[in-house]
């Protein structure tokens, strides 16, 4: 494919996107095939002479798409939103066509200078205190890693690492396997000290842990993948009081803000912690400006040596929403989620099994872990909408969280009144069943 | 930015993209900017209210592109190639619209499944063993990692894990950290088995490897991230043999197959020794077929728990080009870097360093390495190519490594006549300075 046909076929597939997009909610928002629907759909091997852009976007719709659950469709509300806006899309294009490799400054200044100063932007957003920012000549800063499971993995290793040097360096004569019998890792029952956890949106306390974790020169990693968006609103801001105390903080821009996957954005206040933790220095990625101190070498900040110039979406997505609108974003959908709670409570068979603090509402009928869960499947068998569960000290909870970029307030009814009927059917038929065993 | 809008910046933003590709030739391909230069030139904090779409295309010439390093670029010769090809970014737009992230078989069923056949039909177009394909019922199979350090760190957590439990088994006394302090990982002087290192591209044999680690119980790990992908081609498939004694084996088709960044292609043997190592289940993770033998959730293959629709790339760049298409791309860079490595052979001030097999040619003036840094510094300040340096047995080796989708014999001849330029300044510069010395 030459650029002149890439010309013809990007735009069709810029319009095929629109047209996806648009057109979602007419989708049914959960696939109906079973396991091992694909395979039989398409050759056992690659063809050997190329085929045309025409026989591949007719497979899109016979073979793809009958397999996909649609995350953007306003009628999921199953785990967590991923983000998804058009000024992201047109980002990544760009990114692709530029498709550098930007482990070191060298291998593409813009690539790393663009992310530094767009975490220092996002950091500002939500009010990070300064020691986290890298400003001009700042010992701080932020990266962006694939996701917060990488974020977390590079906390611990950075931690384990700089406590075992501090441990060598008073006792010369421990051997490492001596040391890691002694290091601790602290969790929360929800794991490292979260903000808005996943199966129901609960907060740890900073306040508390910090001043304990400082006292005991504790490394504290503060993951708030989810909520972590919602604190650029002034009035959700208090949830990351005692951010002060940590020394490490990351969340996922591409969940609610509208970035698309990946980008999880971790900031630490010393920088030091993290590239004498994974410095990586052979001759073929040296170059002349390394050691000047206004430069960045990413790839010491991660676990992996590739990475993609994701700044650029952030940078779109900034701009072309304005603080403003990404404000409005978030506060549309915790009012959503709210409007959700208020139909919840109306109706007295059910009950709300967490406070609703954000997009999410943990709810259930009241009753046995059976009947919920009854209730679940017979949502999800219908398809109409998609949610999942968790489990809540031990009972069976539905989730319900605000996802789609495009979904109202008239989804969120229409879905509320769906799952009202089938809780009716449910009741119905446990009822029968009481019933029959009396009989 | 509503639908609407989208296809019409969309459609820009195609031709934005191709314009910039056509026509990168004509671009400087390292930049001239110095470390920090961007900062000043946007502002310090996000805007609050939206900008236009206007204002961010014009930025990316003013801000962005100054600072770009072209890695598409036919006089980029540095580090590896990394993928760039129109139906991969065709097929990344698609992935960006269904945006769906696939940890599990249910959230979003082609998400899975179409992974797991691109690497049958990958695995295929390598001849690797049987035992690494998923087939409808094997035991192995393949999955798509972000890169090649995560697939190694993924095997090397897995024999862990695998070896732990096996120890464990056999003396149930044992601690943990007694254990970890029993555990050994061999690696070559660049790191597991590796066939195709970055410095000079050279094989580790895995003949010789392999019955080692069988006899001793030892995971074999084999990475040929870059190499890989010439493996499609039957002339350079022995450099895979004894890939059958390995339990593990990973590639990068987005260094040299076409696919964009990132798709690091990893197949096992024993599916069972990665999902028992990474097993992760949250109720709101579970859904009703995942004890089934048909279906695959990729989250216990990973590290991460999010995965965006990589095998898009794989489907749409193995149909346009058809595996004749891919070996013909193998092999013109291959003759490239042979009729490079001929021109520096006519030229009897040159060295050819190692024996040049696949598109990576490291060569070095006759002299000492402080003659041949400085041959590198005004190579690469002259910022007409751009190649990195390698060390070899305390050589300091210059690299040259076929790159750019678009590089043709012309431009590899006008690379060479300007190294011989920089060369003879250089040679003219040392003979000056031997005979001030002499005086």
């Amino acid at each position: 494919m030459n650029a002149s046909e890439f010309r013809r076929r990007g735009k069709e597939m810029v319009d095929y996107v629109a047209d996806y997009l648009e057109g979602i909610e007419g989708r049914q928002v959960f696939p109906d095939v079973d396991p091992g629907y694909l395979r039989p759909l398409i050759p056992t091997t690659a063809p050997q002479e190329p085929e045309t852009f025409e026989a591949i976007i007719e497979d899109i719709e016979k073979i793809i798409m009958p397999g996909v659950t649609h995350w953007h469709s306003p009628y999921f509300f199953a785990y967590f939103p991923t983000a998804s806006s058009y000024p992201a899309m047109l980002a990544d294009m760009l990114c692709g066509a530029i498709g550098c490799i930007g482990f070191s400054w060298a291998a593409s200044p813009a690539c790393t200078e663009l992310e530094t100063v767009m975490m220092d932007w996002l950091g500002k957003m939500l009010q990070l205190p300064e020691a986290f920012l890298a400003g001009e000549a700042g010992e701080g800063g932020g990266v962006i890693q694939g996701t917060a499971s990488e974020a977390t993995l590079v906390a611990l290793l950075a931690a384990r690492t700089k406590v075992t040097r501090h441990l060598q360096a008073a006792s010369p004569e421990l051997m490492q396997a001596a040391i890691m019998e002694k290091l601790v890792a602290y969790a929360s029952d929800q794991v490292v000290a979260t903000l808005g956890t996943t199966s129901c949106c609960s907060f740890d306390n900073l306040l508390e842990v910090g001043p304990i974790c400082h006292e005991e020169g504790l490394w504290l990693h503060v993951d708030a993948a989810y909520a972590g968006s919602a604190f650029i609103c002034p009035e959700f801001r208090h949830l990351l009081n005692g951010v002060e105390f940590a020394d490490s903080f990351n969340f996922n821009p591409h969940k609610w803000l509208l970035v698309n996957f990946d980008c999880s954005a971790m900031w630490v206040k010393k920088r030091t912690d993290l590239t004498g933790a994974f410095r990586l220095d052979p001759v073929y990625l040296r170059h002349s400006h390394q050691d000047s101190g206004l430069i960045t070498d990413y790839r010491h900040w991660q676990l992996p040596l590739g990475r993609r110039f994701r700044s650029l979406k952030m940078w779109f997505v900034f701009r072309m929403y304005g603080v403003k609108g990404l404000q409005a974003y978030i506060r549309k959908h915790v009012q959503l989620s709210h409007a959700f709670e208020a139909l919840v409570r109306q109706d007295t068979r059910f009950e709300i099994c967490a406070e609703v603090i954000l997009g999410l509402v943990c709810f259930r009928l009241k009753g046995s872990n059976k009947l919920n869960e009854a209730l679940l499947e017979s949502i999800n068998s219908a398809k109409k909408i998609h949610l999942v569960p968790c489990s809540l000290r031990d009972r069976f909870v539905l989730r319900f969280a605000i996802c789609s970029r495009t979904v109202e307030l008239a989804h969120v009814q229409l879905a509320w009144e769906h799952i009202q009927e089938m809780a009716a059917t449910v009741l119905r038929a446990q009822g029968e069943e009481k019933a029959e065993i009396k009989n």
